[in-house]
């Protein structure tokens, strides 16, 4: 019988953050909301650091209107490989790009990036080609409509790719809460409000209930 | 040919109500109303309890902010097995809940939960690839956006689930009205507001005829 | 300097309950959710019996198609008067409604009905007319759209209506917790599901932290 | 005490139908569906036909690319006097269109058009500055978003129009079904699908009752 | 190469009709608003009409809350084989209605029904598994949530079925608007008032230009 | 009687357009969508440009990331006064914006800026406070959500501003189409893609019946 | 002439913050986004912080269900009173409540809370009522749904509040960018990040230019 | 290993933009804004001028109401084929539009039309049929609606087609910024308004650096 279950693996895997820049965000996502999608963008990055998984950065054009990284990301990955491409549209053209993938090692890419039809569904389409298994965290990707991600991600899902978000994506990796408890429910608590609240609360009860 | 439609035989479904706890519906749960989403969770208990098929709940740290089982749900099942899951993210890496899987001897599983990219995803692709015939009851599983749960609806569908609700559900394992016409449609009546008052108008026109 | 805000009294209010009746729920209140707008008018009539004001249930035409009232608010509400108006389309243009309307003694009037645009806001405007402060509650009326109870709120609200809802009304006649925290707070708890699960969370921390 | 309350008397209303033009449809109203646009459109001009009231239909440009007025319009008014604007864009400024208001003897006007922000607000604000009442049948009205029609609604009923739609028209001109129960309950199952099922509903329960 | 495209073909289709019975529409259908899903449905039960296909009307306790058929459908074919089913709720369960396919002759079946997620699914699976070619009218089906109505639809298309709609089933069983210009442009404008503003339009500007 | 409706007027009106910049727009309009919120604020300016208004544009901070005015405003107003405010948010603060309001000589002000709820609200309510009559372009005005702009919005009516967009006041300053129907009907086409496609239809259709 | 336009002065304004619990914003807001409610309120918090307002905190019992104040408010307000309401659901019911606000000696009192129709709606308009400016920050409210949202909104400018949000309440309070352009640009960046990008876009631009 | 991604190539691709009539589109298309999709088509007419794709252009009955083509499509390519289909629906049963695409002699067809269900699903199934690998462009493509839209774009994703949209066809085909920055650049710039801001924004800032 197959393995149907494509599962993430955190010693087999790395994370490509594609053209994360800041005129491409202001200028074309419009399928989240800026707060959620600025979320989403540092959770699926938290993520990263929380497992210590290989972080490849790239961009396109930085130096030009598409504009620098988000400032959050260069910060938080200081020595992560940054492919400033000259112009390859999909980063896979960029031999640099994908030596730096082929560098770390790891057979599993979870890939997001701006905008979601692009500079996401042209690598992530081409690394399944190269033999990868690729998961998509979809809520890091943004692009124009909700109409044209539907598309994108239609294209990818037949194309073979696993559509996950950061946070079944941090699950994943995690496995197991006992793994580092304190560790994981810091990482949610700081990405999701709506936890951070129950957390809140619990506290507070557990306070009430001791007095 | 081979038999392209998995149907449900109420002689060998089971039933996983996977982390229903108070702490993560409030905190996560964002893509169905919060009437709507009780009135679903409850409609597939009541359904599973109509056709006394086997329940297995499971919690994730149940004695912390994640919170108790939904009340309702472990008062409507004093006798089945609550497996209070250690740590492990995916109930499916949880032996003893594998094991109580195993126990019903059912092949066809009813799967719902809270986070539908979590805590539904990942046991229905365990188990499909375990060789067990997944039935998702999607709205009965709850997540923090429309875009996530559509993404991991996708990504189960190709792994190969189906994708039902708990009013299909039970059509399917009813099968035939008359095996139990008032049972059923009292069920149906109880958690479907809309067939409720098309029965309450049936009723009262049959009473003015008779007058 | 006048009193710009009509702030709801329980020994001075009275509720309306107008045409809630099976055959015009279903067949036309598309502007909530089934499970939705069932919860509110239940919630609405539980808040009448939590604070015993007098209820005065009437219907339009019972015996045809709009059908008999919900079967839940003649349980619940056995003794209150039932003016069943032979015709008349704005109930207060029935003489036994506005008599019993002032036998109630009350000159607050809580509003609620089906629909919003007929039912809700004719005897909504010529109750004011008549001298009476009324309360519509908005989340305890439907009617055919958005688009249709939207004006009809701004025509109510420019003709001198307070819009107020059922958790709004219920906290303003209860005015203090301490008359009855906890008849108050099962109250809310049976009607706002997501209140339930925050009191679920914190019983269930409460009871963790005391083991 | 003032009367809040303008209500609708089927002795004084008129019914004026600005620009519902085949063109200025199809290319301009984008805030109702098509289907739900015309038949809120026939539904207004039915419950003005049942209540025998004077009806005066309008165009703009009627030879040109705003096309003709809907044909089910002239063919349901044949005696109704058609003003057609050569130029003027608000209905009112046009002297024929003002006399045969004033021809038609009522002070009580129901208007719709197409769009909205033009062809309904401008004559609207027009007859409220002479003096009379005007009902605005909103769901009769479209124009280009659902962001423009409510400001156009906002601005009128600040102006001092009523905002009702063609159900609450119908209702309040009949004031009470007696009046002609059968001919009222046609006229709304013919224009309300959702209203039809459930009289077929009640039909068919009082059939079974009687066999 | 196996021919991918599964086009419909008028000679070798038949057009099943499920459960459009009032009581179910009007207490469940909510993924569609009333006049567009009446619409809907009429313009396929036409478009049946129009191209001469055997239809099969079928009914689930027709003589209980479920109510009648509509009553246009059963106007509009009085000869067509209506299978009352007994209790059943898959169609295809019940022997007189595989029986009525099978007396069709034809192997191409167009199926729309309510609600989509039982009525719908299970006999299109099941016809599917029967080897006949299913073609799901997408907008002549309704139930009671966009999310049901998505999940199930993606279950059929997984198992095999064709995702159509009314419109584009007329036009492929049209083929070549030369088989009937003016009966298929009056089919179209009767069902499509977007297309029936644009006709007018066009025949108003023709009488202009040769007046 | 008071004059309830203040009507456009071309030879009393001016066109304040505050702070159209490529950051502003970019980074924080997001109540409309980015093709229909250009289209509008072109629309506008050739609105004004028809009519030869006297136009105002002023910025905030260009020469930081609030960026330049939209290039085609500078274009299409060579001649108009460019108010740089040097650190005023409130347009009317400034001393040079309000002697260049004055200089027009208007009294009525079409005001339309980025964002909605500051740049446009504050002058509004300023200059309706020195005694302008202000009409607001909702449409050609944008923020961060619509339940910011639609409060906002409430806020200026209730303030006394009157709530257009840019084609009722196009058509307002019209009056009658006859004082340039060709430049009209130009204006009207080339801003509404559905006006545009009727034209094209009505052209086609005349086309053809002269052939 | 009177002043419509009640603008804030930070020199005689004051914030009041209500009941923003975990436990009654997980189990309660669903009418914004978890991320942007949080944000909200928190942009909200600093926007006072910046200009050194007198702030208000308040709770309803916090020993309880309702949860803790959100921590990041008493952490950023260490000094500021703390009103732990023992019962009073309308916080100017509370003495101690009203004390402290007369003892900021400040005429304009912007409000937020959770739920925007009980916690927000009942102190505005005691507020109003006893004299004072009430600026209603709409989007650090939150509550159950939009609709109810909406009503209560309605209802609270008809009373005679001013409808705002936290970023026109900085803009208004801070008057002038060059009252302190660093500061000012950094609120805003830190809490929108849509600006936030703009201004990278600005400085990555920058150094391109001058490299 | 089967190459999974089917890519664009410029020197293998052509454009086949069928039915872009103004009747079908003012008359049928609703699932995307006005503004927004005209800007659409034009994006993807444009991508094709610019990479000089042969471009193929169909019509169904154009002298009719379906109208004449979009008048820009017509001017952009005036050498281009126009086939005027006298019947047939589907533009691969027309033997004179088949020849032009053979005359291409390319095997990668971007398609998009009106409406998307039948003009663009039946040439995409019956071109995968005849061999062709065919590239939908899915927002150059519109229809009644968002349900229809998504019904036939999952069926054509089953039969094998893949799901673009103008820009990431743009993309593909230009591979490299490389290629021609410049061009491509003011493609974009022209079709994407938010790109558009970006692209002033920088250059604004790049004035101000070196000033």
């Amino acid at each position: 019988m197959t393995d149907l279950y494509k599962r993430l693996d955190k010693d087999n895997a790395a994370v490509l953050l594609v053209d994360h820049q800041t005129g491409l965000i202001s200028g074309l996502v419009r399928d989240y909301g800026v707060d959620e999608f600025k979320n989403n963008v540092l959770a699926l990055a938290r993520t990263a650091k929380f497992f210590d998984l290989p972080v490849i950065l790239t961009t396109s054009f930085e130096n030009g209107p598409n504009g620098p990284l988000m400032q959050e990301l260069t910060d938080m990955f200081p020595d992560a490989p940054v492919i400033s491409r000259p112009g390859q549209i999909n980063a896979w053209d960029n031999e640099d790009f994908v030596a730096a993938v082929e560098a770390t090692g790891k057979k599993q890419l979870i890939i997001a990036g701006v905008v979601t039809d692009v500079c996401v569904a042209f690598p992530t389409l081409s690394a399944i080609n190269a033999g990868y298994d690729v998961f998509v965290a979809v809520d890091g990707s943004g692009t124009v409509s909700k109409q044209v991600a539907d598309a994108a991600l239609t294209r990818m899902a037949h194309g073979g790719a696993e559509l996950m978000n950061w946070f079944s994506i941090a699950a994943e990796l995690q496995r197991d809460w006992r793994n580092d408890v304190e560790g994981f429910g810091a990482l949610l608590a700081g990405q999701l409000p709506g936890y951070q609240n129950v957390i809140g609360s619990y506290t507070g009860a557990q306070k009430d209930a001791t007095k």
